[in-house]
């Protein structure tokens, strides 16, 4: 079975305590279940952390990447900043879907653009935490390569 | 049953016959019918268009707005300079999902913004012709008002 | 009796349906009797067009200009980015009065800039429906060559 | 009776003698019975200044402004450099219309912005003097709620 | 013989009428039978078309692209802005020659880039009308590959 | 018989061998052989020169100019950052036609704009080097101000 | 006793009056007692000035500098447009402490810079008239030279 | 007894030793100690942390801000690049006041912007190392809600 | 004998005083006798004015106008900022000659730009208060038009 | 011996494995064993570290700059965008050499500028894995203060 | 005697002939009279040079700067571009006074900036031709330490 | 033996006399001294220029290309103004790399970009005239195609 990961950026954690108005009320945990609900009914195996430093995402990129088919990245505020995790994600060469969990186009005009969007295949923002599991039916279609 | 319009906007009729490296080789026939099967499965009916024209889009969504629950559009090129179809989509005041087949942050500087986004409660991008499947799901997923 | 056109540009038969919050409440055939009354008292003769189309504008302006003496135009979200309708209206060497019923000042940024006010003697903006009765008194006095 | 005041901001009093093939050949005198006059028909109480000092605008809105229903202001150049005076508009929280007598977006790249149009109901640009006998119609429209 | 379409954009049908001191005082109907001669020497078939509609270029280009060997295009306004038009041009992989009359380098500041122009082969400017002839010869050189 | 100067600016004698995927594959010598043969035609005397340096197009301006009626010119890099050209070529106030090989258009970002065509009639870009024996024939016709 | 100014700047004479929201409700008569008490606590003699006019603050500074030994000053609008303000504060080389009520940098882009700061030794934003408290504490601060 | 963090963001361990032209002479260890001695004073408890790391402030902010009832950060070069701490700050919805050493207006373009100070109450910049005492103060305040 | 007038901008009345290392240590009596010593030997008559108001300016400029032939203004701080002046001096339509003491080339980055100079015939800048000798020769020129 | 370190920041442990056509094909421990045999030659000690964590480098160059003598850095992705590295290695004040494999000037718009060269005494880049060579070199030579 | 060069850049030898709207009647020959004339008067030897090539002025620089005392220079074109003019200029630490015919200010946007007078003591804008002439006076004043 | 050119360009025979605080006090011809000795080491021929002059580079590169291997070139102020030097450079197809005295990304603004870095393999600066022995160094790895 294939192998993805879920990474969760800096502050996510705090998801459904944090802004709901912004961000949803579901928390990280109630989320990570529903993921791994449809991975299994997708036939992927999830690999999940959240962290709060850029060098371990990277540190994780670089551990795993050999067992990995492809990524599910929300970088969070490392989305409009890091040419680190930009560079990370480049180099591990594996299919990747960043997801955000508001609409970057409706806030802060920083916000509006994506460093590390250049080094993945897609992205899907303003789609609440349903966006993760469109990121992982998006990621099965190009594991599998299928038409789409 | 909860109608819906897949709006394609300028030049995507000419999707698998234009620029395949960028855009894919399905044709736009065959992602309709592939669109309309989706959406007998997830119970919605589809009115789908495509234009060259910004007016006839602007004119398109006055004409069906009390008819329709939600929009999924590729505004192709008008995406980053129309405020006209900006105004039409907020005016409106449907949930739009706005997809893009190549990934925006991956071309040309121009295109890493998007203008018609303001309008939009989400966008999908990069995920090829499977965005709009996806941008179908999630507008389902708003429309139910199921817990994401 | 000198005959002016009134153009009502994209989006702008939404008027009163539309978020009133920032339009107001008077719909667009509403406003056009009001604007006909108007005409009257001062003696112009109208010519009202609404369109959602950039072209029709222009071909409006092309076919009709020698009958016209004068021209109110409210170019809604042209106003920002057509160089277009700019020329067009530059082009039939008319008095042109720009109207705009909220105040672009007080909106988005892209909106604080007028491309077609180049081509415009004047501009009224932010002061309601009420601005093209305004532009209306206003047209009345360059094209009686009064003092003012 | 309501009282409106009209503001004549820095270098007014020089209308009709500076650059008329900018500003016209009405001087500041005649322009001032004509609003007089007009502001009588309509049924408003006039208060006229004009001076080329900031902190004088200032000081009189402050002063006045528990008197006042009502402003018209030409800023002169301080439209696109006080933020001094778009603060003292906005505090007095009274329905300001900003007048210009020639289209500042016809002129210098520098004149194309307000600062002080941020704290008005609206702008009218461009119409000449008879610009400011628009503004105090239509500032009596918005005292007396019509409609528009 | 292979044949090559003659494109007006907006504006363009005012030739000879609108701002003769910018564009000169032929008219397009003398332009383009000028035009059918020079084809005809040169053992080119013409197709002519003038439009105010961007949507009606995208639509020509789509129509007839397959019986066409290249393309003379004068944008007009909409070489500045239309990101459409460039991906119309592009999609159809044909010889796109860019053509304006007067000198944009010497015009307004917004006029100086071209958008369109990096779907074109090559651009002509400030050569007035004739501008057209050579781009026809430039195309017939292209056409038949001959060593320039 | 009228003489027209043609100027190739800096690393134009690098024609043919310098980078023959951007300029082609003909060299400075060819060219000019083609480019005096086709003056014969259409009636003009050539004087043609190549130089590396601002100083010395500047020097040739000033020296040559009563002898000549018009200049086709190709300032290579010059053209982008150079004041000095501009200034030369504004002052012989001669009909001046600048050229470039390559589509300006379509590389780098600095290459997008001229200062030199400030000062000329008009442009032609990305030709080959075929745009200059266009240019020649635009300037016979400013010359012998016919028609176009 | 040393000698300190607090210099309340344009529109700040509307305090508790104007937009509270943003400036909250004391008023400049209650905020001065307060700094007064506090003064003379801290032992320092207070001279206080509030003026709409740019010009008198600058009178002010140079008609009494040589008696003061520090300044506490909140700009209002002149801190973001003010250069002639910067170089008054420059030349007297006292001690500046800039306050803001209001935090500059939730607010409109261009109140998030300053020009008077860099004349200043430090500045305190966002906190309130409180902000003028601790000012005075730290201008004692400076001059007695303690530690800090 | 309430309790506030001091959070020492990167680099500010080297205070005394770097830099003392900018920074000044007191050591951390030093400052710590007044700042509880000053807390003691005024009631409040306080956390001290320094890191270098990003990460561990969001982790801090994380796990200690139900304990919490105000911050005082400095972020050092964060300030004016993390995206990631102004998240954190805002996401747990205390009073932060950002506290700066070195008057950020009077250095390198690039630090006269706060990212982070978006995320807080206000600011205080430029007063030394006593900043922080004065910050300690403004939290007394707003956490007694007293009247400023 | 023909009248001048010279006018010292705000803070100019601190020359001597304030930061003799930009300024030099001329005061502005020693200067203006100076002046005084030079109109009389070339035969003008002077008027000399020191204000920091703007508005003294421009009051000034309007209320002597008429029995001026020139002005030497050295604008201080608003040499950078004010339209209004700008606007003051274009309006008088007199010969004006701007000074500045320091070269604005060597100063801060705001500086280098002078929106009054737009108005005046020339500029002087960074030869010292000898500027103002030099300024009063080349107006003594203008006024008596000679050669240069 | 006097001792320098090495810092390998984010991603350079993937050297080798990573992007070859970019970084080429030598891994970073064959990198590291060449330069301790450089090292050795020329007289220095060598401390290696390589991490993926701002914060760490900034901890390492604290914790190490005592015994220190210079530093040889490659801050990654970090170059570009680091305030707080910038700082530490300003604050550690030891000779610092940057080093980059790659040509920065080479690679997109926003690898071209670099924070963390204003805290180095110079830089290197686009010479491959050598660069780290004569970095040491260059080091070698600061430290024994040669003539160079 | 002292010696002081005259230096009129690219394009100058052309004064008198070319622009006579924007740069006068006097030609280069009548000017040079003019100056040694007055150089004469002052008691300064001149050398004076014009040339077009950017080189010759860097070489006349270095090969005489011993000689020299001051340089009076019109870089023309050069002074909106040529960093290594501005480089000659200040390695040889001479007094320079940069003088141009016309008001720089009211020119294109591009010639308000002076890279070449960060090297000057100062600069004369739009005083003509006689702006070298104070320039001389200006230089002498230098030379003889008087005390402007 | 392969053969290697130095080019100095503008202002560098001016080293050692020229600002010896930025550039150094080695002399041009003990530096050519030691860079000969070093390519002796080495095994390179050296052909060594210096020249004020723009087009001199170009000239030099064009004539000698056939016969080098390398370059190694220091542009001086062309560094950031060149385009023409940048397409000479790319055009001779060799190996260049470019070298500063000083650390371009301490001094001004324009120096920190390098349009001529785009044609080389890499850049060296900061490090003193040291930097061109290493990279006569690195020039010579490249041409013997060793590991690095």
């Amino acid at each position: 079975m294939q192998k993805v990961a879920i990474i969760h950026g800096p502050n996510l954690n705090m998801l459904g305590i944090r802004e709901p108005e912004i961000y949803g009320g579901t928390n990280l945990a109630a989320l990570n279940n529903d993921l791994k609900k449809k991975a299994k009914e997708i036939d992927l195996e999830l690999e999940i952390i959240q962290t709060n430093h850029e060098g371990e995402i990277v540190d994780f990129l670089q551990q795993n990447y050999k067992e990995l088919s492809g990524i599910v990245i929300n970088p969070g505020g490392l989305t409009h900043t890091s040419v680190v995790l930009r560079d990370a994600l480049a180099s591990v060469r594996l299919a990747v879907i960043e997801v955000h969990i508001s609409n970057i186009y409706r806030r802060e005009e920083y916000r509006k653009k994506s460093i590390t969007a250049e080094a993945a295949v897609g992205l899907i923002t303003g789609l609440g935490v349903y966006g993760y599991v469109l990121a992982l039916e998006a990621l099965k279609k190009i594991l599998i390569k299928e038409k789409y």
